[in-house]
């Protein structure tokens, strides 16, 4: 490793973009191939994922138990264990992005959220930020489904969500890192901003 | 929500493919789209990108740091502070991978190393599986970057790390998630098995 400081400043990191073209455009994936110039003038290619970003919610109910979904990811072949999520609609706000997935995905509307964040799930190759929120003071109001979509609820507590994750059976990244947050909130070292909703509370 | 508990097994949540094809085979990233039957029998396509798997180190010197890296990362327009990673080579085994890409990105061998576990970090689009593996008894060999590889070392301890996930300067989840582990390990909460490797201990 080096001894010395990193130089000032990323110039010795940066690589600029000098254009590019779609690769593919499916009816839910775009790829792109950019060329881009290297720090040390050098060219190099860079093929990615272009995504319109995506929240994560962490529902808490009074009871403290969090709102999980038991959902068939076909890329991995398997049911994984998450938090609510889903992709920004073009023009939504993150907030009311968060208020649609978990509303629909969940049925509830939430009196109070929290943005802990946003966090980078494949930086290498794809452009995706997920926003994590918090939500509570939930409401149930029945859910409502997109078609196709297929999803269980299961409410654990933190413990049987830390349990889970030290067996491996959560291994969706999103979720572990709500389950960091959860515990730094809880335990006082990260704190949260609420705020409430006033539409959510009329709703 | 419902009541109920879930029906048994997964069949009600479960996706079958019905084959598809290639969407776009560039030099990195391979985009396949894919026709599945439903749970309720109705059709739907899944578009994902097909990835070889990754690995994810936390280097833990003998004073207790952990080696971080900078990197820029173009998908997302910026220098992001990770954890060494990378994908693996076709048959090449994890750990041989973790060995791989731990020596030529930082420099070090490890006498000493522990797999906590494979995280999913985007189910939605990708087939990628991060495994975590943790890698003590680091001795300095002397680094060798890939032709194009720009990257800083950078050893923060538990704590630098911790404030740096808080403050949101890291967003890159398998940063967060070795995080989540190492502090669950160091707790006593989440154990690690730790094995030695001959050839680290000779080369």
């Amino acid at each position: 490793m080096s001894a010395a400081a990193p130089p000032p400043g990323d110039a010795h990191l940066r690589e600029h973009g000098l254009g590019g073209r779609v690769l593919a455009h499916g009816s839910f994936l775009e790829v792109r191939r950019d060329d881009v110039r290297l720090p040390d003038g050098a060219r190099a290619t860079r093929e990615f994922v272009v995504h319109p970003g995506a929240v994560a919610i962490v529902p808490l109910l009074d009871d403290g138990r969090i709102v999980l979904e038991r959902q068939f990811r076909y890329p991995v072949g398997r049911v994984l264990l998450e938090i609510p999520a889903g992709k920004i609609d073009p023009g939504e706000e993150p907030l009311a992005c968060a208020r649609r997935e978990l509303r629909e995905e969940t049925g509830y509307e939430a009196s109070q959220w929290a943005r802990a964040g946003v966090v980078h799930n494949a930086p290498a190759y794809s452009t995706e930020g997920i926003e994590l929120w918090f939500a509570r003071g939930l409401v149930q109001h029945g859910r409502r489904l997109d078609a196709g979509e297929f999803i269980d609820l299961l409410p654990l507590s933190e413990a049987e969500l830390d349990a889970r994750a030290a067996s491996g059976e959560i291994s969706d990244v999103k979720t572990l890192v709500a389950l960091l947050w959860l515990q730094k909130w809880r335990n006082g070292a990260w704190p949260l901003q609420w705020a409430g909703t006033a539409a959510a509370q009329t709703g």
